[in-house]
């Protein structure tokens, strides 16, 4: 029974540790730290610097370890914890960073996870896992906005490679090729390059440049920007009515109540 | 007798049919799969494909065409069924898919209407629908920005031509090329070269470029802008009001009779 | 007296032609005719076409002659003709139109204005007109920021001359260069060009182009959208007022008159 | 005592000297006067031009001086003089203008600091000030988000150097030149080119480029805007409620003391 208390002491403990300031603080230096690292790996380093990098790297993985272990030992009921999708891509990323990198098939996914460990930096800041929740909650709306351009860009595709294929392979050779460089043209990047030289061919093919960008650029474009708008006006809303702001809804009712009472003193 | 009854049992099924949720999800699969087989067509496939190809085409054709006709023997006025735009626009897409590709002369068409037939997938999925109609709902409103901005274009275009079609023949040599070299311009397209050019002849004529980018790409741009995000609050709004939200209005009225209620009793 | 009588009477009958519908489309009718003779002058045309081109241009000044001599002798009050903008806008342009464009020396500005004929269309129709003042109307708000916008090119511009001018001479020669330099960067045309070439001889030059970027394009685009949705939002509400909406003000005025008058029944 | 007294009326006078609004559009026409002769001096000038600019120089600066010194005898309490961040703006500026260029060393500094004698028109006219001071009030909102982009381009930076470096060692040598190429193709500057030349080596590549697009360009690019049409829509609405609109809250609270009134005589 000792045991049971002295682990329930632990733990005690460790969620303490968890939700301290300066513990966070103290992760967050780190996480810049590992980004740092990572960003000196990119610049030619004397050997003696990469091996002290590659040591560094090695504390840091440990490091992570060990406060992911605290994370998890801290939790009250052990379930909840891989029910935050924070914590699990946190244990994926920690996981997968001891595998040792010296094997040379995996040594690139081993380096693409040291590289992703500065996303942890959204998983600790709580302001930037809202910016990303409130993101995510405008995909919806997206989603068919995002549906109906691949339909414009499908279809166009589909038309340019059948009509441009044989004027320059390398921009419309099949319809892959073709979307991306349908994306070129929506991003406006040297678009009339690619529009005069099937223009000499087909003099009118600037009518497909044109209404493309219409669609995509100008008209579609700016719904994103209207959606994204309204998103962020209902989180206003609701946040004043957290504020306890009552709706017109409300006000109503109150008028109607208050026209009965004054019906029944009439009768 | 019992030929009409049997007619309306049939009607009732066709019905029944084409309301069905797994009906509708198969007929977006017909599409997608329809859409894959237009993609794959774009790149060099071996002959014995090609063919599988073509017979999968008339299997797609025929599916469409019996689809069709269900959707219009489960209506049960036909007169109704080509009111809807969608409708006809359907029925037209097959209707034309049934002529034979081997015409040298039509296949140019008939293969531009393979490609169309992706569009039914607006005309199939409801949210689709809704955004295309939101869109053209913004158009009339978008109509008089748009010909205002093209009696900039052409008043530019003019000026453009009557100057500039010494100096470069290919950019300004009429006023339809003019407004394409315009159109360039206002999407910022290496616009610097086409005034670099001019300005050797005309040294103010950086005047000329940068008030149309002004006029266009900025001011009306944003209007643009403002009109769409106007359109989507009137929505938003129209869908608060339908959720049984009261108008200011109605709260003024109610208001108002409450006043007259108590001005009663006071006399 | 008669002569009086007529001549009032004449007055009544401009009056309602320039009103009438059918007289106001024949009038766009004609400026659109007029608008498609200065694109038909931009191509190569045989001389008879051009002969006939000389003609029709004569009878379309003489046309706007006579409806402008309408609209005026129209006018109750003769004064009030010129106190609107657009009259004197359709004036000038109509008599500067009387030049004869033989003339070499003034040949240029008869030419440029039958171009600025097309213009009249804004003159006429009334929704274009109220577009523009629209547009107009948020110019006050957009003046700060576009005086904001100038002292930072300007002060971009100084600095930009004074160190590179030695590297480019042509975009960073003086002042007045080193802006127009300047505005391709902002609208992102090959500014990538412009600073590899000063990072040769001062690497950090980098610095000069991202925070001008940022301060211009980024921040200063946004603050114009934002004034004009506001603008566009302020005529929605303002156009809801008219239709007779009450204000919350109006609203707690009702409520305290209301409360006032139940206080005195109580007492 | 005598001393004190005309101390006193000295400093009143000054006082009302820097209200004068003569004095402030002196002092506006001053530093236009200063810009312009910042903007003269970089073109190519006779000699005795060059002359005459250094004495208008020191003229400027010796004016800015005087201004500068009644501002400060003109405050009533000299310690708030330097609580305000314009003002020490102002008077580092000035000091800074009174080293001497001729030194070599210096002379940069000095040039440098003549340029941004210009920004003062933006701590003399409030207009301005206003509009910088609504941006910067914009500044914290906006922080968090353009920390999560620092982290997107900070990753996507680190795998484009990681595998691109020796593709275009001028493009993705080190991490930090990585972020500027990757900060090009957010402006969708030569963006292709960069991504065609490493597609030749990683055909898959495009998706890297793609997705980097989308994450900072479209979503975060709106994500700003729709930030600073917030706080634009905040200040509009705090201007009304300062006109002594009241808020629903308000309204509610008095439709609640009607209804108890009510309830009391009721009783």
């Amino acid at each position: 029974m000792s045991q049971t208390l002295s682990n329930e002491n632990l733990q005690n403990r460790f969620n303490q540790l968890r939700s301290n300031k300066a513990f966070e603080l103290f992760v967050v230096g780190i996480i810049i730290f590992s980004a740092l690292v990572i960003g000196a790996k990119t610049y030619d380093i004397p050997p003696f610097v990469a091996n002290t990098i590659v040591l560094t790297d090695w504390f840091i993985t440990i490091f992570f370890l060990i406060e992911i272990t605290i994370r998890f030992l801290g939790e009250p009921r052990k379930r909840d914890f891989f029910k935050s999708g924070w914590n699990v891509f946190d244990t994926l990323i920690v996981l997968v960073s001891l595998i040792p990198i010296e094997d040379s098939e995996l040594a690139l996914i081993g380096r693409l996870v040291r590289v992703f460990r500065v996303l942890r930096m959204v998983s600790i800041i709580p302001e930037l896992r809202t910016l990303l929740t409130s993101l995510l909650r405008a995909m919806p709306q997206l989603g068919y906005v995002a549906l109906m351009m691949f339909i414009i860009f499908y279809i166009y595709a589909a038309i340019g490679s059948m009509f441009f294929a044989d004027v320059n392979e390398t921009l419309w050779g099949d319809i892959a090729i073709s979307m991306l460089t349908l994306f070129r043209v929506m991003t406006f990047e040297d678009w009339t390059d690619v529009m005069y030289e099937t223009m000499e061919v087909y003099p009118f093919s600037w009518v497909f440049y044109v209404t493309f960008i219409f669609l995509t650029a100008f008209a579609f474009l700016n719904m994103i920007i209207g959606i994204v708008v309204n998103v962020l006006e209902d989180q206003h809303r609701q946040e004043r009515r957290d504020e306890g702001e009552p709706t017109l809804k409300e006000l109503h009712q109150e008028l109607r109540e208050l026209k009965s009472l004054l019906r029944e003193r009439v009768d």
